[in-house]
């Protein structure tokens, strides 16, 4: 903790990784693309999934456990998903170890415990859900099911980042069945919904609502809807998919059902998920040079209370005024330290407190307690003031409410800032090479012209907004004609 | 739901496997000794969860995520911890699927995408904790680390049935690093007494605290201290353990700190954890032959009203008073469900209730609206009785507090009834063949005796009891001396 951060203008990405691990949110670990996820950075994740799975609950959903392992043939049952994930599988082939005869202390795979079928490790639950929901359906009236799970899944991803993409990772994934496409459709869109209202809301980062274009979609969904975020080094982060899977694995496992006229048909699907990637979405929409810049809604500690002190005399003269404070704002739902740590002076404290976001710092001096006074610093403005105790609760209050807002419009502020509307090709590398963001564009909805843009500039099509003016144009690579602009950036 | 569940006395397991499927508690999956949670089994899961991870938080522990997968060198660190779980390990071999040359449409394993090093799949994690651990420590000062997971686990089982003994399964591991060999063995004494707190009171079961015998220890650890529980068919349950690992791990993983005096010490270790096995404790415990009986403290509604009409007309008069109830209970932090399906009939809803183990059910008809009372079924007596709506709501608390007491009652009375102190071998096997239970015996001590037993009998040492007279004896097998009773058991 005693060097400096790596600035965003130095090196953004360097940035991102000593942040990740200075402020106690992850560290990699002895897997290869495997984090572990620290007791700050889980704490984070707790809250986010709790505010979720009252969301997910309110909208009737129920969680449920399946298995961590899908055993090949039912994985492969679904070609289209199969295919999307058959090259980033872990695959588990035996279930025993034994000692090595020739390494005297050292195990080795026991080569008789070889699994008749391999078991894969899920890299998303479709497979083994869809399997199991075909005894769970018979008729209309065990529809439809709504169903989500909290749990690790595994992608054997090359190349890895803390959060953003791992080999491991937490997640929920919502996986549901009904008696009609609409009904479906519905439930997609819906779920998308309440994912742009979680992240804009708690999170504090405003998001685009759109379609994935066919070559980005879930490798089996009929259509996927997203969020969309800009981070603040103008790339594109995807913060969460919503998939209507028609009869896709519905046909696959055979999953039928009487309906309302007695006869048999497929159901419809869909699912949706979001991860702990959105712990880096979190991360980089906000913070700055100094660390971590949390939104009140999320913050482990949304005020930390620090002492100084020369004496112990006045340390328990602080302590009283502090308690006091503490139980006031308790009462209030704020979840508040008291940081009294003798192994630590004050400006470790700051440091530590400003490096992972604290968003209210109150320090309390003996000055102070003759003022009837405490000094409040603002990480989100890196702003102090000194105030008086009478009152001092809803003071807090209308802040935490203020910086959660003013997080969210200032992301807002730079996000519309980074949405560039070009016409020609020229001026869609431009951007690309000098401001970067969301260019809204043209596309001749082709996946030719979609790869070539994405060959020529590693952009791609984030969405296919879902709101928004809707005018017709002419492709900006190929001139075609265009039925309506699309979102391309840079992504995570 | 329609056929009955088999009796306890007719076949206690089946009735126990009919049960958890019939109360839609979990059922099989397609991946050999592994279950599928259902949505009414994990909403009891999820309820066991929140208490006991406020009761980690409360004792001040934090939770965080480890890797699914541990490299097969860092699992073979601590030798007899390896040895311990390396026959019932599920092993990740390789990372890549591919199209299958000689099976269209099929996959199969990318021999080229073989593992440079295994990972085995998770039994338990002090393995990749203690390498983490390594860089969380320095000083005294970063001490005690007090670390809680919630995770899922596997251990490649051979005889697997639902909750009890499952491949994959759901649990919490709590593991911590303390500076002294006492205070890591207070906190291992204090972990087994939250357990023992939380199932005692939410779960209503009475446990016996004890220590393990060192055959029956965990691997890898010095001590291991447990909760005990007796099953209505006379066997018993390991609740939860909690375990003193000395300076095991902190050796085999080098995790040394700077002592107060400046010297390098090892640091000491415990590791705790309980499991979705509850589940099956909880279950085994409290139900009857008419289906599952939940403790109030855990049950995912604590009361349901069914409404009893004829006419439309009826069901609205019906639902306005409902509405009343409902809302006066929830105001109360009960959790109550209005059950106006139209889809079954009031019997067959209260077929399924009584099979789900709702504590209470009120039935509302339409005489009861003349009268201003409604029915309410107890599911643990299966009594019935006609109240007042005047004053329900102080009843149905009442209600629920009794049934909570009750329940922990009736099983401490079987189970205190079910402790028989014997001083022969003769004895010992005669119980065992027909009261079952826990036998209170003398023991010489040795592993021994305690293995010919465990042979001749089926009968293990649950635990040697923290509690009770300690008075000395002699072995009821060898007749050697013995410094205090034991307790056998057959057990799951």
């Amino acid at each position: 903790m005693s060097k400096k951060l790596t600035s965003r203008a130095e090196d953004y990405s360097k940035w991102y990784n000593e942040l990740v691990v200075k402020a106690d949110l992850a560290e990699n670990s002895a897997v290869r693309g495997c984090m572990v996820i620290k007791p700050y950075g889980y704490a984070i994740w707790e809250k986010m999934q709790a505010e979720l799975d009252k969301m997910f609950k309110e909208t009737g959903h129920q969680n449920a456990y399946f298995p961590l392992f899908v055993p090949k043939s039912l994985f492969e049952a679904e070609e289209k998903n199969a295919e999307g994930f058959a090259k980033e599988c872990a695959i588990v082939t035996h279930y025993r170890l034994q000692n090595d005869p020739d390494k005297p202390g050292k195990l080795r795979v026991d080569p008789e415990a070889k699994l008749e079928e391999e078991l894969i490790v899920r890299p998303t639950s479709e497979a083994i859900i869809w399997n199991t929901f075909r005894g769970w359906v018979q008729s209309y009236r065990d529809l439809p099911l709504l169903i989500n799970q909290w749990a690790n899944v595994v992608r054997w991803e090359m190349r890895t980042r803390l959060f953003l993409r791992t080999a491991e990772f937490l997640w929920q994934e919502g996986h549901t069945a009904h008696e009609t496409k609409q009904e479906a459709i519905t439930e997609a869109e819906l779920m998308n919904n309440v994912y742009a209202t979680f992240v804009e809301k708690f999170m504090a980062i405003p998001v685009i609502q759109g379609l994935k274009t066919e070559s980005e979609r879930f490798a089996g969904a009929d259509e996927t809807y997203c969020i969309e975020a800009l981070m603040q080094d103008g790339k594109a982060l995807q913060a969460g998919t919503s998939h209507f899977l028609g009869q896709n694995f519905a046909k696959a496992f055979d999953v039928k059902f009487a309906n309302k006229e007695g006869k048999q048909d497929y159901v419809w699907a869909t699912s949706w998920g979001v991860s702990t990637r959105l712990m880096g979405a979190l991360i980089m929409t906000h913070s700055d040079d100094h660390g971590l810049v949390l939104p009140p809604s999320l913050a482990p500690n949304q005020v930390v209370i620090v002492p100084i002190y020369k004496s112990e005399e006045d340390l328990n003269a602080i302590t009283e005024v502090a308690n006091g404070i503490l139980s006031d704002l308790r009462g209030k739902n704020i979840t508040v330290k008291y940081d009294n740590r003798t192994t630590r002076r004050p400006g470790a404290k700051f440091a530590q407190h400003e490096l992972q976001g604290v968003p209210l710092r109150i320090a309390i001096g003996t000055r102070d307690l003759a003022n009837g006074t405490v000094e409040i610093a603002r990480r989100d403005t890196l702003t102090k003031e000194v105030v008086a105790i009478d009152g001092l609760n809803d003071k807090i209050e209308g802040l935490l409410a203020e910086i959660q807002e003013s997080l969210f419009n200032k992301a807002l502020d730079f996000r519309n800032g980074h949405i560039t509307e070009v016409d020609t090709f020229d001026e869609f590398k431009t951007v690309l090479e000098t401001k970067t963001g969301f260019i809204s564009a043209h596309w001749d909805g082709t996946n030719e012209t979609e790869d070539k843009i994405k060959e020529l500039t590693k952009a791609t099509i984030r969405c296919i907004p879902l709101e928004g003016e809707v005018k017709e144009g002419v492709c900006v690579y190929t001139g075609n004609p265009s039925k309506r602009r699309v979102l391309f950036a840079k992504a995570y």
